[in-house]
């Protein structure tokens, strides 16, 4: 439905501003199962009365069902379908460590391992969780092993026993399978090409796979520890996605304080800008970049954080502080403002689920619905129904006037 | 978007359990316009608590306005998308009589019919709707009509005028038109082959034929009955559906009393376990096997067969009677029940409909609604919306936590 080719025949200058605001992980649960959301207990006067000036509704992130990570959840938020547009792990992988990711470069998620060197098979995939400083010191070891046909090769540490392995250079290809063989007793898996011209590749992979290991076994010998081997996960580049700009003719920024989340607006052709670590922040930087987008991708993080932790309060206290901010936010008076979450993040669940986002559309241009509080309950009722992540920028840009009539 | 490869990719082990409660024919409409369906009729205490407890909702089997045959019900139930999976009416026909169909034999629905001995043309296409006793001696005779090139040809009545023909052997392909011309006043048809592999199987129908039409022209005269020739119609092999316990990693168990709904489970990949006639035999059989399988398909007829009668009370009885042992059920401790029906029967229309179903999910997960009945009307309202048959089973593994993350 929601058809990017459809989008880009359609979309219109103009004047008008849209503001997407991300609270990451949202959805919630009861703790009891006749009890309140996080969303629905928290005390959010602001977002109450924005939800009784709009429209809202329940969308479905990827499918019913299925619980997206956050690569699927913000590419169907920025209207990609998220089954037929993915961003692999590795790429997200370097997103995530605000690595500079070039189109051309390949990525992977990497991990130490242990391996029996006997027999060669994998005792602990996870290198017993070796420390973080560990790791950093085995990545600049690794980084090291360079190959001559490859220009550069770049091993950053992530925490603890996970790397991001990246390989620029020219004629890089993905399409390659992963060494990891998600089971102990058995060797890695070779790197091997999913599709011709992928082959290359693949051998310059092993090779440089060969004698990272013969440094790490060395160095597991001589200093004792248990990371004397590593894995390959989610080998990919960028995904080369239609950029927005291009498909919606907005100008798009992107306000987030994580690297994974800025990575992805990076990758759907979002300017990223500049901003510090609290929403206070987040706000600031959008007053000051009001007058130079038409699109603004805002993203709150420490929703699903809490959620991920179990911290029920924690998650409430989250929306509350950004319900606060959300004055600030609207006095820059967005056209439309659409809210929502990635994914459900319930306390309950701690960590990310299937369960539907609460969302909220608000323009001069949508009908009201009952809905006088924003919560999963109210929303259950509103207006919008059930409807899709990625139906959300089209609705949006309907309501900011920025799509022609479709057909005579 | 309920995508099987998905499902496959996705689907854990767990320890958790799913039962799929199908009322066949469940939904239902007011005898008189502004009155109560049956299922909002029924005195259902057990159901209504459960609803409380459940998030609930409208669903459709097919699309919008599509009635469903009890094949693409039961399909997409499980999860099939019914347009893409089809289950042919030969099939269904052999399943309906519990012949135990194995891949590679093709089947088809026979009819017997009366033809203008001078002419050839069908005068009548269902030989004057003959008793069941004769089109079970008939069917005797044909089976003594054996082919050398068949390792088998079975013969097996069904009710009156039709029975099922089932031909085992190697080589033998679907792909195959009916020879019912769907009128009378013109000769049957010949069997063709609509691909180039099934040309030989094509040949030995119309052989078959030749020699029963022979048979029956002989007896018809002889005894003096209308069923002088014989139709065949929806010849088709076990259309080889991906199994439920490979896509979705469940251990999947039938219980049914009918013998068409054991047959589609069978195909489907369930374990079909030896049950009896009432729902407290069926109630017995999910207690007995509790512990041996993680998806139970439990399915009750009388629904659906006092719909077809147009008996509203005996509907509204039926549901009754489930209800008495819904109790029974829940005792089991299932950590997800969905209870739905295949299609809507209403008394009203005597048939199989294209309404709505109404659909009660249960978890410990789900978001709690408004609906504190299970009925279509509390549906209507209920915070799953309007979903589709093929999203159940996700939805049910997703509260099971039996579905991994998508993408990372």
């Amino acid at each position: 439905m929601a058809d990017l080719e459809l989008m880009r025949r359609l979309a219109l200058e103009e004047e008008t501003k849209i503001l997407l605001v991300v609270l990451d992980g949202l959805g919630g649960l009861p703790m009891e199962p006749d009890g309140l959301t996080e969303l629905e207990a928290a005390r959010t006067p602001n977002l109450d009365a924005l939800a009784a000036r709009s429209i809202c509704g329940l969308s479905t992130a990827v499918a019913p069902g299925i619980t997206p990570g956050s690569g699927p959840g913000h590419l169907s938020l920025f209207g990609y379908d998220p089954i037929e547009y993915m961003v692999e792990r590795g790429v997200l992988a370097a997103l995530g460590i605000g690595f500079d990711l070039q189109p051309g470069d390949v990525a992977a998620r990497g991990n130490f391992c242990s391996v029996d060197t006997e027999t060669g098979v994998i005792t602990d995939r996870r290198a017993g969780r070796i420390p973080s400083d560990l790791g950093a010191r085995l990545c600049s070891k690794l980084a090291q092993v360079q190959l001559p046909e490859v220009e550069e090769i770049f091993v950053e540490p992530v925490k603890e026993y996970r790397f991001t392995l990246i390989l620029r250079g020219r004629g890089l290809e993905d399409g390659l399978t992963d060494t990891d063989p998600q089971e102990t007793g058995v060797p890695p898996l070779p790197v091997t090409a999913t599709r011709p011209r992928a082959e290359a590749t693949a051998e310059l992979l092993n090779r440089w796979l060969a004698e990272a290991r013969a440094v790490l076994e060395e160095d597991a010998e001589e200093k004792g520890h248990a990371a004397n081997s590593c894995n390959l996960r989610g080998i990919a580049k960028d995904p080369g996605l239609p950029k927005m700009p291009e498909i919606y003719k907005l100008r798009c920024g992107a306000i987030a304080t994580y690297p994974m989340y800025r990575g992805v607006a990076k990758l759907a052709g979002m300017v990223v800008l500049p901003t510090g670590e609290t929403i206070e922040d987040e706000v600031d930087t959008l007053k000051e970049h009001w007058a130079d987008y038409d699109f603004f991708f805002f993203h709150v993080k420490k929703t699903d954080s809490r959620g991920e932790d179990g911290d029920f309060n924690g998650k409430m206290a989250v929306i509350e502080h950004f319900d606060q901010l959300l004055p600030d936010v609207l006095a820059q008076e967005p056209d439309v403002v659409i809210i929502t979450g990635d994914h459900s993040t319930p306390a309950l669940w701690k960590a990310h689920s299937w369960h539907e986002l609460p969302v909220l559309l608000h323009s001069r241009y949508v009908r009201r619905d009952g809905a006088v509080t924003f919560g999963e309950r109210a929303c259950m009722e509103g207006g919008l129904g059930h409807i899709r992540h990625v139906d959300l920028i089209p609705l949006g840009m309907a309501h900011a006037n920025r799509l022609a009539k479709y057909g005579a």
